[in-house]
């Protein structure tokens, strides 16, 4: 076993887009387990881009990174060494855990993942958080209705591909926006989203009135500014908006100004509801359950887009701003033995 | 009976506030009715600020006025002959109908006033549109809380006077916001909110912060704009934010812009939803009969500022956007026989 442990830590809140500033690979020795800590050696590691909110010194739903301390974020690892009663040696489990090779993590902060069901990466995406997200907010928030139509931004990420799907299978016309031709083409072809706009080539309002006839009833939003515009502009009446991420708005170094909504949710009687996925606790062994039978039965599809090296997390992490991946964006860290 | 008709005409849509040159008085003879159709007699006539949306060319929950015809609002009048079997003459009854003395209206589409309930002018408020907008509003979108923080704006007005004395009665803490010394004295004394916050002459960030101290778990908005910013930095973890109207915004020339509200949303898991009363429908009977409860039993007191003369009714609806009513706008046209 390493005796010391690489982490990156958390140097500067950063104004606008994050630079290599912002973090600083160090090496620490690992600390003694205290009793009910478990040692856990870093696997997969998840970049998200709620994230970036944790870097501003700002009240949310999560507290701020602290400076000079490790980043930290959704980990699938194997346990190494544990003073907890549930695991032992070789385990794999998922939690939040330090930007590192190695966090002492207290056990009753870990899940275990279940191996048998997929790939243990999925336990970061399509069966972890985002999946989650994309069938709580979705379901529970969007309610939609067969022969519906649900436009989804950052369509091709980790959760609005999984949302697209679902939808889908609730028997609705899906309308995506993704920022590349060959976003487009994956979603299209490979999820069957039954139209897809290319923000950065396409006149967004223009295409979006050609893709939704029939206007919007769902909108699940993962970007915020002119393209949620765009799409408010044509929701329906009782339409559902979805507000899962504003990633188009996170780097902002102003207050984000825009065309005020309250007019056009009133005149179509039309909600407009944020959460996190943490709001649904109490049901993630439901959605689990859900998507890893979705996913097992084909109908679900996903992709992970994986970089090696625990050095390169700040690069994945900035690329999710730059729309580089395709489904979920991982760091690998090291091999399960 | 009259042989001639005063109505008062929609001349041309304002751009902005709208000024006289948008209302023509004009005379013309009542014709005969036709199988199913009654001749009212307009007792009192409703004004009410949804109606400045109306005179928009725009697609609206409701179609826009159009141009040398009638404006028509909410009317308590008498029945003065009919050609339908439900209705016989002095028979007192409620309907959308024209700025008239005299309207000639679908039998189907009036409803009989219980006069047994209240003054009849109450069915043009508290157990008319806007008590059922209150109701329906706070409690099936906002669904207050015992203990929670309510705020509303357009406090005074025949709305959000019933929505603050109905958060009361749920055992919630009440903030109203509204325009004047006046007001805030009825507010406060009478009806028992409490706080108020005069947004001529308050701070009114500051005003809500001190008056919020536990932050605002329902905001029901009549007004939008600057003063909804305000109470929207000081919403809590899933508080709802009830659209019922936006008055500050509807003579606007250029489009409403400011903060988006979705990056606010989102870090609170809040919902924001628009209605109008007619969403509700289904409910109408269940809504007047609890609210003709509470206004028999004193829990619910209201005001009602009533001009006299058809020929008054424009500078009535103007006043509606200055500021000028406490409680419930109604222009009075003839008497009850």
């Amino acid at each position: 076993m390493a005796q010391t442990n690489r982490q990156i830590l958390f140097m500067q809140r950063p104004k606008g887009m994050p630079n290599d500033a912002v973090f600083q690979m160090t090496e620490t020795a690992i600390p003694e387990l205290q009793e009910g800590e478990v040692l856990v050696r870093t696997v997969y590691l998840s970049v998200d881009p709620y994230m970036r909110g944790r870097m501003n010194d700002r009240k949310s739903y999560i507290p701020p990174f602290e400076l000079n301390q490790p980043l930290t974020g959704g980990v699938v690892g194997q346990v190494e060494k544990s003073r907890h009663p549930e695991f032992v040696e070789g385990d794999i489990v998922a939690g939040m855990m330090d930007w590192a090779d190695y966090s002492v993590v207290k056990g009753d902060k870990l899940n275990k993942v279940n191996t048998g069901l997929a790939p243990i990466s999925t336990a970061l995406g399509v069966l972890g958080m985002p999946g989650l997200t994309a069938y709580f907010g979705l379901l529970d928030i969007g309610q939609p209705k067969e022969g519906e139509t649900v436009v989804v931004s950052g369509a091709a990420g980790a959760v609005g591909s999984i949302v697209g799907q679902i939808a889908k299978l609730k028997g609705c016309r899906v309308v995506g926006i993704a920022g590349s031709q060959e976003k487009v083409n994956y979603l299209i072809d490979e999820l069957g989203f039954d139209g897809v706009i290319n923000y950065k080539t396409d006149d967004v309002k223009q295409a979006l009135k050609e893709a939704c006839s029939d206007g919007v009833d769902v909108y699940f939003d993962n970007v915020g500014g002119d393209i949620s515009d765009a799409v408010m502009s044509l929701i329906n009446y009782q339409a559902r908006i979805v507000l899962c991420g504003q990633i188009s708005l996170y780097n902002l170094e102003k207050p984000d100004v825009g065309p005020r909504m309250q007019g056009q949710l009133l005149i179509n009687s039309a909600l407009m509801k944020g959460f996190i996925v943490r709001d649904y606790q109490d049901r993630f062994k439901e959605g689990i359950s859900q998507l890893a039978e979705w996913v097992a039965q084909g109908k679900i599809g996903y992709r992970e887009n994986i970089v090696e090296g625990l050095e390169n997390a700040p690069d994945a992490f900035l690329g999710l701003f730059k729309g580089e991946n395709i489904g979920k964006q991982l760091v690998k860290v090291s091999e399960v033995k």
